[in-house]
């Protein structure tokens, strides 16, 4: 069943907003087995909303409309869908009489121009509205289609595809509906990703599975579609499949999960702490870090050391290794790492040093040159790490990333998480970074 | 003029993204009078979007894609325009050794799946892409639209956007253009700013103004329409009217700015730094601080105290005032404050301690309950400062935020950034904070 989503509205043709019911709107559809295939966003003029009904109506089973229903001169997408339906458009006085008793019950008398939003399309089926005032309609199109008015208001229209939208989808479904599954990638870069799962292509079938991605994340997603049982079973046989191709780099399969959560569980599981001395990224990777709940019980703190002289008295870099290596080096992510883990008392440092630009890059240390190391203690040490003395082992990775100042410094803190995510579960210690751009990783 | 925007991606039509390019372009045709009459979404079908843009050409004078250059097989943009316009694609040798190149800048051999994006509607203008593989292209429909192909990587849009449709946009509309001015306000509710601004509805028009909230900050846009003079003028006569109205709480008419980078401007007329001690933002104000290019002049670092350990460690909290008055409260943020200052050697310094939820909070300290302080020398201190011995001064204010984890951590730092504007400035002390809410603050 194909579905379309059309928002009305001047205001969603500017620059401050977007259409967001739509993300509701579609959330039912995929639960219910609908293919979205398009959505638009049309201004208040009623010729134009009622030729982008016509078109819609001829390529989907059912279109969603939100906007358009309240009391002003320029709300007209009744009379554009009466238009587009070929029907009349009815006044109701039984409407007319339940709008102006919302209006007694908060002690007003309606105002005249809320008449029109007792305007009914004929044949319609009305969707009461709890949280406003203009009812939501059902009509069906002369070709079979259906279609749906709801209004723009986002509460009001969240309240009527509970109560009718959602069951006349699961009528039509037959409990056969279509669900996704999602697994997330923070060290390899998309084009990785894609030769890595090829096979599942052939397997599992083109349109099942797509590669998504974003600075510093892959998103890989999947579908699966019919019954409860039968959709389960497809979507862990994918995920297992493409775990097995892409191997330990998936970090999570919770579509909402961040990879600072995902390394706060596993410090959490085992006891474990992690400090931070951050100079490029500036705080960003202690802001992500406490932005999840009970980080507290991982995370004691990390400092921002952005000037030199800060590095030293806050973390203990010697002058002379900032002296002959500079600031951004391997010598002194190492001093951040283990300078953090010892100075805040924690089970891990995490160390960043970086050129984030626009300024400040060389021939030798370009923009986008950023060193990151990792201190733990030596007996957990993993592969290629160096021990600095019996007590801290360092990993470190030196690596180059594209893009602005903003990009350089998020992607270094993705990659320092990364770092810590796979040494905690034994993967191999040198991640590749997912840069979300085809070009760019050193 | 009349234009049209389609974003091209399946992943545009799930429950998780929206089209922002659109946002972006939008702008840009307002500015230069162009009108936009709809925009649309679709997936990656190469028959899909060849049908959408013949429907959009039509309908438009320019219509601007974005997404689907990319090296994946689901990147069909470039093949379904080429069929759109009844053009070829063209392998272009040139564009390849230039993605080739970009990848060896990188230390990297161009994946084999890369060399599609050398392809080139026979006849296009290529668009160079200063932050990304895939090249954009300008095309004529044979019915005089102008088509743009833009890359759905925002960042690359953008410079994009920069480079070739502003230039296009400007040479057409001849001059006359709709203009939009901003005022951007940190410390005022929408509802304050609502009521002292009305004289100016009156006075310049209802639709010439309008008020915008989020968390944290308010905006007041207006525009103004007509050739160059006129409509810088018009602006000039607005913005003014408005700072009379609403005075100080203006932080910037400049809709890029963001209130850290203001702050540092200030600071680095001075001659002057700040440090940062934070608890509940665990780094995020030292984030946004070092977000803004340069900010190294006047930000030499600060510490995430996030453990009450770590708070009488790196800035030398007395764990007597925390078992006292507990970890969120006026004299810890005083302590923070000053302590940052004096440890870390900074002409300000800042202090934040919260309950940022959704756990810890008492009857007493509230989820959402802030304390921020800022310590300055004694001799500058503004009115109900505290003097805390000679050569440091302190403000302080104490707030209760709504919303969610995030939200009070953002409103946080955005408020501690309008406590220092206001005290550099020679602005009352205590700011009210923009809840972006009617409710919450304390």
């Amino acid at each position: 069943m194909r579905a379309a989503i059309l928002a009305v509205g001047t205001e969603l043709l500017g620059t401050d907003r977007l259409d967001t019911n739509s993300l509701r709107l579609t959330e039912s559809l995929e639960r219910h087995g609908f293919d979205l295939v398009t959505k638009a966003v049309i201004g208040d003029g009623e010729a134009a909303i009622a030729g982008e009904l016509e078109r819609l109506l001829e390529m989907a089973d059912v279109v969603l409309v939100s906007g358009g229903l309240g009391p002003t001169a320029d709300d007209v997408t009744r009379e554009a869908a009466a238009h587009a339906l070929g029907r009349e458009l009815v006044h109701d006085a039984e409407v007319l009489a339940e709008l102006e008793a919302k209006f007694r019950a908060y002690g007003m008398d309606m105002p005249a121009v809320n008449r029109k939003q007792a305007d009914v399309i004929a044949g319609a089926e009305l969707i009461e509205n709890r949280r406003g005032t203009a009812p939501g309609q059902r009509a069906e199109a002369p070709g079979g289609a259906t279609l749906f008015l709801f209004p723009g208001v986002p509460v009001e229209l969240e309240a009527m595809v509970e109560t009718a939208l959602e069951p006349w989808l699961a009528e039509r479904s037959g409990g056969r509906g279509r669900q996704r599954g999602m697994l997330k990638i923070a060290s390899l870069p998309e084009s990785t990703v894609e030769e890595r799962i090829a096979p599942a292509y052939g397997e599992f079938g083109r349109e099942a599975i797509s590669v998504l991605a974003k600075p510093g994340e892959v998103r890989i997603q999947f579908w699966a579609s019919g019954g409860d049982d039968e959709r389960r079973e497809r979507l862990e046989a994918i995920a297992r499949r493409l775990r097995e191709l892409v191997g330990g780099a998936v970090f999570t399969d919770d579509p909402e999960a961040d990879l600072a959560g995902v390394v706060g569980r596993l410090l959490a599981e085992r006891g474990e702490t992690v400090a931070t001395a951050e100079s490029c990224t500036g705080g960003w990777l202690g802001q992500r870090i406490t932005s999840i709940a009970g980080s507290s019980a991982w995370y004691p703190g990390g400092v921002v050391c952005y000037s030199n002289p800060l590095k030293e008295r806050l973390v203990g870099v010697p002058t002379e290794l900032l002296a002959e290596h500079g600031a951004v080096s391997r010598e002194v992510a190492h001093a951040l790492a283990a300078g953090a883990r010892e100075r805040i008392g924690a089970t891990y440092g995490l160390g960043i040093t970086g050129v984030a630009g626009p300024g400040g890059g060389s021939e030798d240390k370009p923009v986008g040159t950023v060193h990151l190391a990792l201190a733990s203690p030596a007996a957990g040490a993993g592969e290629g790490s160096t021990s600095l003395d019996h007590s801290t082992a360092l990993n470190h990775r030196s690596v180059r990333f594209p893009g602005d100042r903003d990009r350089v410094r998020w992607m270094s803190t993705q990659l320092a998480l990364e770092m810590l995510r796979r040494h905690l579960l034994g993967i191999d210690a040198a991640p590749e970074a997912a840069t979300g751009a085809e070009a760019g990783v050193a």
